[in-house]
């Protein structure tokens, strides 16, 4: 590795400082390694210098994944760009870690092959991030996860070695599945350098439609009715009043700025399924109480929606310098309690909440807009955050469907892992790194 | 647990001493708990006593997961036979892992529900069997495995510690996965003791075909084929000449006895949709060079042809009083490659090979029918899986795909395992198991 691949200078530190956390740790270095043999000679030697290493994708990680918080040395994936084979007839590929999700949809996608992950950040995020967090995405209603389409894994060990896990066919049962321990595992257990990944045919027809509901509840109640009736659509996608405005002052397409609720359904398949199935939701979502449908007509006007839905997230600045972002689950049938609930939260606290996200799979991505430097919001939004993982936890969900615990959630981490799980997890990480010098401060809340 | 739930007796212990290798292995004890606790207490008291616990399931294994290899006491789950919840608006169930498979999937499918995993054993292994071993089964080619329909776990650890994995929801992304480190672990590192699955929608219809071939070669060029164009049937089964004759002597329904391949392709969705994909599939067939199609017409006539599927198996023994029973996958495109090699091996050693199985996701079971006690013929046929599963994995495979590595493979895992990976999977069962009580002597070739 040529000496330009390594660097100390602080102008290059801080541009690797920082994730979507907004919070910022400047790492001891950062370096740009070409190849699986430079990562483990830089993990060979942090394994008998004793310092940390860092994996790092795109940094858009929502909790911290990415970040140097003990100091360090920052691994920059970024050149482990390539896709290096699609295989049409196995329908598999094979890619590295630094590919940029959405690339990687666009490659597939033009012979006719589909790779359903979408994390909203597929623009930037990487593969590589997508593993390490084990990504989700509006398409998991219908789709799953990222574990779902992950065979086989390259990935460097602390100590240096080299492991190759799993299999590149959809069955394979020879010992256990380390595939999916690392899968998830957030850059604590090995840095991944190559990815198997399953693909499937390219859906022939995608429509989507937009519902509108004058209270959150009742929209709420219509997913509830769209599963309880065996449709599944592949998103069904959900923005509240002030994810509506948010989107709406951002972009000016005519979004429906009075309403409570607004729902975005996705559905694909073949031309006669799709049709049959946009049909069936209409109905659905009208009896359920919507106030207005509208079905997109053209391919531009599905990208405009979902233009709206992915401005959301950086859009909701404007209502208050800082924001805390959490993105629970609950079974899909408790969305009307949790809605509820944030709605009580909201009166109770008086501070500004957005709710928007994967309605289809119980994934709300659930904001407090605030100013961290006023103490009082702080810690009104502390006890939010609070009240509403219990609840979340009491309705049978779970703290996180898709960013990861990083640092941003690792005190809460104990009110949803007992400490006998909890436990073998940090035995695990042990076996995997002895030393703890990859990606030191993260899942654990003290290891 | 009363007196009645344990047994010392021969007359017990022999009827737990075997599974479908055929080997048997005489227990100490057997005991029948009724829920977690009690499991509990066995192991807490194995862990104390130092006596080996392994658990059991139906006893359908393949590689003799649940014999007592070294002695110690059968945990025999039947009592563990309820389906707790079977959740509509969820799409999830809760269940025990005594549940029998087939069961399991009626009574879903009676409130319109559809639990894909069918390994060809479902009418008589359980659920719990099923998580251990990771099962596939035919439909794998368009849902995946057991470990795609997992959410969430209860087991019972070495040390009688009850712990839950997982969620309840289709995303959760909060610490290690344990849950799929659990699937497919061969009941090495804990007890499951509850299981709550993802379930689907029943699809609307289902269309079957068979397709004859004069050539074996032909009918794999045709699979691959298949999956080139984009059709994903739900499963595409091949049987050779021998496990054609074999299905035919037992049934007497008419199998084309003088084929030297058939294929028996499975279709599901929205009633257009089957439609136009069995004439998608039988256009495909034919200009791949199947010599005779048959779509059948009535439920009956695809209960036949999978009751002819499923006899082969157990029909085998009419050629050989022993079997000696692998379960390899290549990828798909390379299913025509091991045909061929399979062809060779068996001119070159004489003995009757008998292969069928999942064509659609490469996974090919392959039979040595012998006489043990024949040296010479044993001799041969170890040859012969040795050169097969080198072969396998030179083509990208892997050695076993449903069945696991138990007892009877586990001298071969090392031929796809690296000693690191293999290492790490040893520490890993230290982690759950440090004093090796739990079902010792599998997966590993020496513990």
């Amino acid at each position: 590795m040529g000496k330009s691949s390594c660097s100390r200078k602080k102008e290059d530190l801080v541009c690797y400082a920082y994730d979507a956390t907004a919070r910022t740790y400047l790492p001891d270095a950062v370096v740009f390694p070409g190849n699986t043999e430079e990562i483990s000679a830089i993990l060979n030697l942090a394994d008998s210098e004793g310092f940390f290493v860092i994996p790092r994708g795109s940094g858009s990680g929502m909790t911290g994944g990415s970040l140097a918080v003990s100091g360090g040395v920052i691994l920059v994936m970024a050149r482990f760009n390539r896709i290096l084979e699609i295989d049409k007839g196995n329908l598999i590929a094979h890619v590295e870690p630094g590919v940029v999700t959405g690339h990687f949809h666009r490659a597939v996608e033009r012979v006719g092959l589909f790779y359903p992950p979408d994390p909203s950040s597929s623009e930037f995020s990487s593969l590589g991030g997508n593993m390490a967090e084990c990504a989700g995405g509006p398409r998991a209603v219908k789709y799953g996860v990222t574990r779902d389409y992950v065979l086989g894994l390259e990935a460097v060990l602390s100590t240096g070695e080299i492991i190759h896990t799993g299999v590149q066919t959809s069955k394979g049962v020879v010992g256990y599945d380390l595939t999916r321990l690392l899968i998830g595992s957030e850059g604590t257990l090995g840095i991944i350098t190559k990815i198997t990944l399953r693909l499937l045919p390219l859906p022939e027809d995608v429509k989507a439609m937009t519902a509108v509901f004058d209270k959150l509840d009742t929209a709420a109640e219509a997913v509830s009715e769209v599963i309880r009736r065996g449709i599944i659509p592949r998103t069904i996608e959900f923005m509240d009043n002030a994810s509506i405005r948010c989107a709406e002052s951002r972009l000016k397409i005519g979004l429906p700025v009075e309403a409570e609720a607004l729902l975005l359904i996705e559905v694909d398949g073949k031309l006669q399924e799709t049709e049959t199935l946009i049909n069936q939701l209409k109905t659905v979502c009208i009896s359920s109480g919507a106030t207005g449908i509208k079905i997109a007509e053209s391919k531009e006007e599905i990208e405009n929606l979902w233009k709206a839905r992915k401005a959301i997230s950086p859009a909701l600045f404007q209502y208050a310098p800082d924001k805390i972002n959490e993105d629970i689950v609950v079974p899909r049938s408790k969305i009307p309690d949790m809605v509820r609930k944030i709605n009580s939260l909201k009166e109770e606290t008086g501070l500004t909440m957005v709710s928007f996200g994967h309605a289809g799979d119980g994934n709300i991505h659930f904001n407090i807009m605030l100013d961290k430097k006023n103490k009082t919001e702080l810690k009104k939004a502390e006890y939010a955050i609070d009240v509403l993982f219990d609840y979340t936890l009491e309705l049978g969900g779970t703290i996180s469907g898709e960013h990861g615990v990083g640092i941003t959630k690792a005190a809460y981490i104990e009110k949803e892992i007992g400490s006998v799980e909890l436990n073998l997890m940090k035995k695990i990480k042990k076996v995997f790194d002895p030393k703890g010098i990859l990606n030191p401060g993260k899942i654990f809340p003290t290891l």
